[in-house]
């Protein structure tokens, strides 16, 4: 690991993670011990290694695992969820399983294809539904955390394209922690300082089994060309991902970016999911699957 | 110019270059056609364009051309002085002319060189002599404006690095108009919107002689990379450079940084030149050439 200078063997390594894990946990405020976290788990090795890493910890971490409905000529969500199941079951944790297709109608690709949202990729429709369904089932089973295994690449690549852009809002918001609001549990990133290869390394040495694919949709997006960009990047300079992430995150701290005049619109509930929303009536999901029986009746 | 969705002819092109320029002079509040402006020229394309576009638009712009003693096996410096003298002598402009060796004993590539500033590249020499000489230039004959030819692609690259680590001191400094303050004259640069190409385009157009040869010394250096790299992702997206160096003056216009506290020390003059300087004796310049000095003795 050239940014940290340092080098460990496997067994020090399995170590290493689950310390410097914890060690963000409290940096970042993320969670204690009493708190309840709900793990998004979607079988591949980010997530996965993040809830063999809570559950190390000693943490009350179970899963949910979102079944999309994507193919991609491989089965890509039916092989992603039969991995997570097998590691809930091996590791003897608890799974939630929500099918999107089974509970609202239609699986995402269709979903996105009928509302045309997105412009030939479902990745916005599968991020709507993605964060829809994580806060229901947080709500619905009491968590007042949910834990998603962003590593650093994925962040610096969300930070890259906020930065290229001077998306204000964005900008303000992203980090390790996205606190609690009213219908909300408190979102978490415990994995954000980690390289995307150090997680490959950790969930290879601890033998977990994950799905390799990447999302078929994925190829070509926006942000998987912003990751190649950086990659560059940190070939030339070791330790540039980090530097970008971290010096972000201080400069914040200390005052780099004015307190922004509270622009949250107020929030109501969903007169049909209870979620709240700053629409005026449905909320954005709620309006997407009303949309789309529309369209498919 | 994908950019802007605009194909000109030759002559369109050569109106609309010094349009654009008179419209960020203004939109920027850079100077008014009663003040003194002293353009550095290097004998690059940028630079001679600047002031050949000062000069149309009847801008009161004489130039200054700092010799640096460069020469990288083709007479960077001496070839660079030809052009410049020869487009001032063309078009009867002003040009002041200051050769470092003669004026303080030593090229920059020799002053970097004893005084090992600068790890291998005398880069960091040199910019601070130019500043010096700059200011000195600027004060001693009453220029109220230092112009110069920055273009986007230099702008965007110095951004994107003072953005790859957050540095805050830069990122609120940076910027089309740096304000004058008392020893020193404003700093402007009127071709920061235009593309690299679009400067290329103009003096090719224009018929002026400049020269193509980039410093020596920056063949290999980080901004040189950073601008590789920026020119990847306009290649990709067209109008990324310019959207990311505009929509960072917007944003920062429109508050999406804090106020910081004054943090610029108090300034006294130089006791040997007399600007304005936060070190408690000589300047910076000056104590590099009395370490110069001393070494080379």
């Amino acid at each position: 690991m050239r940014q940290h200078r340092l080098a460990l063997c496997k067994e020090h390594y399995l170590e290493w993670m689950p310390e410097q894990t914890e060690r963000f946990i409290k940096k970042y405020s993320m969670f204690t011990r009493d708190e309840k976290i709900l793990v998004a788990v979607s079988g591949g090795k980010d997530s996965l290694a993040l809830w063999d890493i809570l559950a190390r910890l000693g943490y009350h971490a179970d899963g949910l695992y979102i079944g999309l409905g994507i193919d991609g000529g491989f089965g890509y969500s039916s092989e992603s969820h039969r991995l997570a199941q097998r590691f809930a079951d091996e590791h003897d944790l608890r799974l939630h399983v929500l099918d999107v297709e089974k509970e609202y109608g239609q699986p995402i690709p269709v979903l996105a294809d009928i509302t045309r949202r997105g412009r030939g990729r479902p990745c916005s429709v599968c991020g709507l539904t993605k964060r829809h369904v994580m806060n229901r089932i947080a709500r619905d089973f009491g968590y007042a955390v949910l834990a998603t295994g962003h590593n650093l690449d994925d962040e610096a690549a969300v930070l890259f394209s906020n930065t290229l852009n001077w998306q204000a809002e964005f900008l303000l918001r992203q980090g390790p922690v996205l606190p609690e609001s009213p219908g909300f549990a408190r979102k978490v990133k415990p994995l954000c300082r980690f390289y995307e290869r150090e997680m490959t390394a950790y969930a290879l040495l601890r033998g977990i089994e994950y799905i390799y694919e990447e999302c078929p949709y994925a190829v070509g997006s926006k942000t998987t060309y912003y990751k190649e960009l950086l990659n560059q990047l940190e070939t030339e300079r070791p330790g540039s991902k980090l530097t970008f992430y971290t010096r972000f995150l201080e400069a914040r701290k200390s005052g780099l970016f004015a307190e922004q005049k509270d622009v949250q619109a107020t929030l109501t509930p969903c007169p049909n999911c209870g979620q709240p929303t700053s629409a005026p009536g449905l909320c954005s999901f709620c309006r997407l699957i009303e949309r789309a029986m529309n369209v498919g009746a």
